[in-house]
């Protein structure tokens, strides 16, 4: 017997485990980036940020009861990458003024996959009448989208003058 | 000898590198989504950002000139798993209304990762001097928004609805 052909409800769901596999990834890397960071604002940036990310993956977890399905994550090749650039930048820049710098760069890379997948995750539940589910992730959405913002003003006013100045 | 502690200008080529190489890589990634795709407005969507990603590497090439480098690209493992990540939507997705849901997901997946990395090198290009490449940087950053802002409408305009209804 064929199988029935995928929906936009297993599109969903299939999604909804790679972003809940990449926010338990990155709630075991902010630890990394705060440890490295060098700047006291930066630091607390990803010390905030990995508070939320915990928020995050409750609020993932609700999304999965919402759709009647159990909390499951799935390889997310995209947040593998992303974050081993950041591991790599620890690494290359360790011990010198650019390091906060590209610990900023690398972040950033992350929060916009984060903004790509909960955009398109958000649009998605409101298709499929998913209301309460919208709003979570919308709640999520909001929160990278500051992140970002706030990694940019950390960065302009401080950090790349510091690394360009050293 | 102790090497000399990496700058905000190493980081800057390294990051240059990353996203040449990223380039090049939607370049061969982009004619197999546009094949791929079932609805003819997206279809040309991708065909579009295929022409405007072959001038973002030669703009590309034209930064590395700027700051007296040879264009060189280095594996950027975030690209390579985010189009993985398409390309897996097409392998399970194919001949289902949801694939052109699934692809636009992808790409903007895509475009997020790119809007980043050319919003962290204009900023670096800003604050290393580096006035045409940072205008270069800049004009690319533009088309990046542009193209993922088309693929929401898309999206929202059409094709969630279709892969819902089906």
């Amino acid at each position: 017997m064929p199988k029935q052909p995928k929906t936009l409800d297993d599109l969903f769901h299939d999604t909804l485990k790679d972003i809940y596999f990449a926010e338990k990834k990155i709630v075991t890397t902010l630890p990394k980036m705060a440890k490295a960071a060098q700047h006291p604002q930066l630091k607390m940036a990803f010390e905030k940020h990995l508070k939320e990310s915990e928020g995050h993956v409750k609020r993932l977890e609700q999304v999965f009861g919402i759709i009647g399905k159990k909390p499951q994550g799935k390889t997310c090749d995209a947040i593998v990458g992303i974050t081993e650039e950041g591991a790599e930048i620890i690494k290359d820049y360790k011990g010198t003024p650019a390091l906060d710098a590209g610990l900023i760069g690398a972040a950033q890379a992350v929060e916009h996959y984060e903004i790509s997948r909960y955009g398109t995750l958000r649009t998605w539940a409101e298709e499929l009448g998913f209301n309460d589910a919208a709003s979570l992730l919308q709640a999520t959405l909001d929160e990278e989208k500051t992140t970002d913002q706030t990694l940019t003003k950390i960065a302009e006013s401080a950090i790349n003058q510091d690394a360009e100045a050293a």
